[in-house]
């Protein structure tokens, strides 16, 4: 499997990533046209369910991006059920573990490497010698976003299978009695934030991260980070939207 | 968060509750117009999947009764989604142990009281200030329907975070080896719900049970319980229809 | 083509033919389990598309009721669109003059008959030998609904191929600058509907009419309709609905 | 029938309309909490159809914009079905002559004002005594956008019924050999704009245009439009797409 | 616009289409993944109405064939919002004359060469620079299926504008009180299909033909036509369902 | 509940069932129309979620073939709720232990054969008397596809309320470190498929095998299997679009 996200990492260069929310192939469909490297289907807090998620890689397919999913559990039936309707990764949330580790990536690997049952039956179509090449290429990113998961970042990137982590900001903070948020700039939850891809990159392992703003994104690639996550369709939508509205209204009080 | 639920628990009222188990987001709005106080989208029996569930809690948006829904199993994937997507609260069936309920209880609230994946998506956008209320605004409701699950009712109401309890009566008859039904007089059921009726007024929290007939779920009012549910969209439009065309039969054949 | 509702006009016996209007396949299963000997699929006032009137036709499918459709407008393009895709007959809205009937019945008929174009992708499929049979079995419905209709009943009754009229009594009420309502007792309006009736049968074709209750429409049969609406899945579902909840409240309020 | 674009024009100000191109629910609701005075879903050069329209309309409800439809094209049937679907106005495309309008019109009006049939399923259900209502209540706004209708426009403007104009200036411009797009500064399409502007005005009757940016659309309105569209959600949806990601790569760039 | 079929026609080769009658994007994209030059999707006897043909022209995108669709009737609504969907060219049914020819070209072209309404909301954003090129590469197929169409083929073929003619074989031999039917050897039949390939070719147009198996298709590529459609997704489905049954059971019975 | 698989079962046939993995009615009302004993519904493999297998069951449904569903995974929420959707089936993947089978039973039977929710809202429509006959009717099958599940199969099959078992022979050749593929012919892989067979008929349960070609299901009933399943809809219609192609382009290369 061959995709935009697989050269960029090959040619060494942090990837961009887009995030569908939306249940919409419209939307979706308008983020593929854009000059992203990946696009992740959000099955965990995006307004989509695996029916949707099928239709919105779809709609992604051919335009350039590299379709990935992030799950709503760490359950191997929506795991796989992705990975064979087209998901060339997987990112799953609320990995705390080795043990959670372990389990996630068995989902997404055939046996020996995991227990994923065969049947790709989108996926066998659309890409090419699809099995034998499955257990190597399928990109398996998993989100460390507590504590807890800091404190077992190590063992962590020891599951054998794992191709990354992927820092979630906002519960971490949250983990830590902080305000939820993006973007964040508190020292302590750069400081975990920090310890993390300390961690990751000594592994030899991809780091992803979880941004908002265009800026903040490209710092973080600047930092090491191999895949960053710039907002959301829900986010840019809604920032045009209302940006727009009050532009109109201000302009009407200023009358 | 306000509601109309929260609002007649306020007032010390019972609460009325529809139920809504066919996936049209018409019937829906149908019963949105009628004098509920809450309505839930029944994921577990009712024919009604998560973006269905989404659809539905559109349709219902803004006309007064608080949006709930009930989760097919015990899940923090699907319980965390229908949060983000604007439930007010959650019914979770078969709660038969201390154990099942801090599940349940967990997956709806936020650390440190639980852990609830930060990402409010729909809910964050229309319920202001939405993290800092969650935790103490969620409704969380846990069914006992079965006699094990009588046996540990004083457990499972000591549950941190728990607003109350669903009684199933149907479930727990057959837990009893007795028939299934709704609205049951057989004395040794009616014991049974007494018994937990009598166990989460203790505790302190908050009684429901699922009813047939408006007069069945006025008397369990009446008997103290908190929250009844008046049949559902799928019994009201069946009865009106066989009913309605009996009337036409029977006159047909009077002929 | 054999179904009930062709079954009953050969026993002489007046039809009961049920409305749906909601955009459901799980209310119209609920439907088609009911004793009706046929079900319109109402893409005109109903809340219907022909996407959804197609997965309607499926699920009224094998359950006894003849599958029928209500057109928004006299359109060749809808009319064949819902032929092909199962309807057995057309009900087809404010057909005022002879020349509004022959466009309408052409568009259900093939060569010689009408202009119908051949390509029965579900119906030749589900009905065995269905382009030699269609002219013949599909019955075709128009409305009489204004009094221009009503002046010009005896001309449109003389369209070759119409099975019969539909009378629309909300409408012709209204086109007397009287007030929109079914089940119409107004004796002005009562003696248009006798006058079509009587049309109707001199042509010697099917009569048929809109009603809302049970015994409004047996009383059309006996009258001499043949074929009569029992109200509408709209209506049974909201007036289960309002009627529950109000005996719940007027409980209420009792106590 | 209130809303907030009556309340608006019976102040005397200029109203703020939203455009609904996406067949999501999801945008639309985002919409929907965005302050517009009305919301118009766009049939004609949206990505939506009836049934979509309808789960709109659903979405938009109660959130406070009146919703609008533009239909497809000036035909009688998708017209009704919006109106009974719950839209409180049409914009009609394409309307070049006195008979277009008067087709367009009594579309939208019940006897003796048109020829719409009753059967207001949504519509009638939402909007408290809706009948007596709906022929002064409903908006009718006929496009003029070529520039035969500029010819035409006293003509139009003097159809019983019409609520009001809308520009088209895209089609304006084509019409008059040049390119299309919005916010036009050409002399000759603003001199024409000016001329239906002073018609419209000088009949009494609404005046409307469509419009690209906050800047133009405040413009309009002190130029005397009483109604005008802020771009569409594509557009606003695209804008914010592409500029994060230009902006991340602009940085990238830089490195 | 470039497209296969495009391509294949400045290269003076017979195009091979595809018919996309089933609503699914699966099957579509299923069909997308073979070595087809177009697609068309069928809104006149497929199963498909517009909503589903946008999701289908989104899952055929890229995949290599040029999307084309067949509409209902001939009427500007439906034409227009196809093409700002995405279709490269309209299959318009029953074009009997001069002015049908006339009026369904128009739909598709911009002033001043037709009417069509310019905003080609998805069109304009996958095809660069729509606008400029819309009208010359637009792909304009009047039906010729009636003995009536034949007598007037010359004048339908004058119609500036129209890029060729696509026989419908069936409904040209239901004319003649003929049974319908594919890949007709009816002699009588043929001689009006070589009158049409005959005048087609005189007014140096393109010619295309609905066959049903590769060997009449390539035949008729072979006479002359330019453009052939192979059955139907619905009849290689049905063949292979039918056939894969059948052997099994023909084992079963010898057994 | 009575069935064709029902009825072929007590015959001492062997069933023929079909494979729906496309989400689609069409296509599954097109396999309902053929000569199968039973049509399951693949949640695992298939590209098909709960709410459209509600809407595929309806589809199918009096067509004749029982309905089945394949779950993704052994969880209880999604057993459960195809159950009371209308299946009258489950086979369950990766059943390794005979405490998966006990897992995977008990959610298909009401206490006290297992813990299945009371409340069959579709199924309690369709089947009458359901209640009393889902425990005894209900089919359950446990896929035996991994090297350890073979180890255990006695104990497996030793599972009360089990109906039998199904055997993947692609995941168990690649649980041998072999290929992936269906029909296998390596003695090793068709040894332990042997003994699987051996061990369900020894335990007098049903043994069933997904295959691919009719030949080879023949083949199978023929060794003693008692439930075949002829290929799936997906490899249908690939293998008829695929070929229908290849001979018009083998014909156009030899020109």
């Amino acid at each position: 499997m061959d995709s935009r996200l697989h050269r960029a990492w090959a040619e060494g260069k942090g990837a961009l990533n887009g995030w569908l929310s939306i249940p919409s192939t419209v939307t979706a469909e308008f983020m593929a046209l854009q000059d992203f490297d990946s696009l992740t289907v959000d099955l965990q807090h995006g307004l989509v369910d695996y029916q949707t998620a099928l239709s919105l890689f779809q709609a992604v397919e051919g335009r350039g991006p590299a379709p990935l999913a992030r799950v709503p559990w760490n359950e191997p039936g929506i795991i796989m059920k992705l990975l064979d309707a087209g998901a060339m990764g997987i990112i799953c949330p609320m990995i705390n573990t080795a043990d959670d580790a372990k389990k996630f990536v068995g989902a997404c690997r055939y046996h020996p490497d995991g227990y994923r049952s065969t049947g790709p039956t989108r996926a066998g179509l659309i890409y090419p010698n699809y099995f034998p090449q499955a257990n190597k290429s399928i990109v398996t990113l998993a989100m460390i976003e507590t504590v807890e998961a800091v404190g077992n970042v190590d063992a962590i990137c020891a599951t054998p299978g794992l191709t990354g982590v992927y820092v979630g900001p906002s519960d971490l903070a949250v983990s830590m009695l902080k305000s939820p948020g993006m973007d964040p700039t508190d020292p302590e939850v750069v400081a975990n934030i920090d310890k993390i891809l300390a961690a990751v990159k000594k592994a030899g392992l991809k780091a992803g991260i979880h941004c908002l703003t265009a800026a903040y994104s490209r710092k973080m690639v600047e930092k090491g980070f191999d895949f960053v996550t710039l907002a959301s369709d829900v986010r840019m939508f809604l920032n045009a939207a209302s940006g727009d509205v009050k532009t109109y209204r201000d302009l009407e009080a200023k009358r």
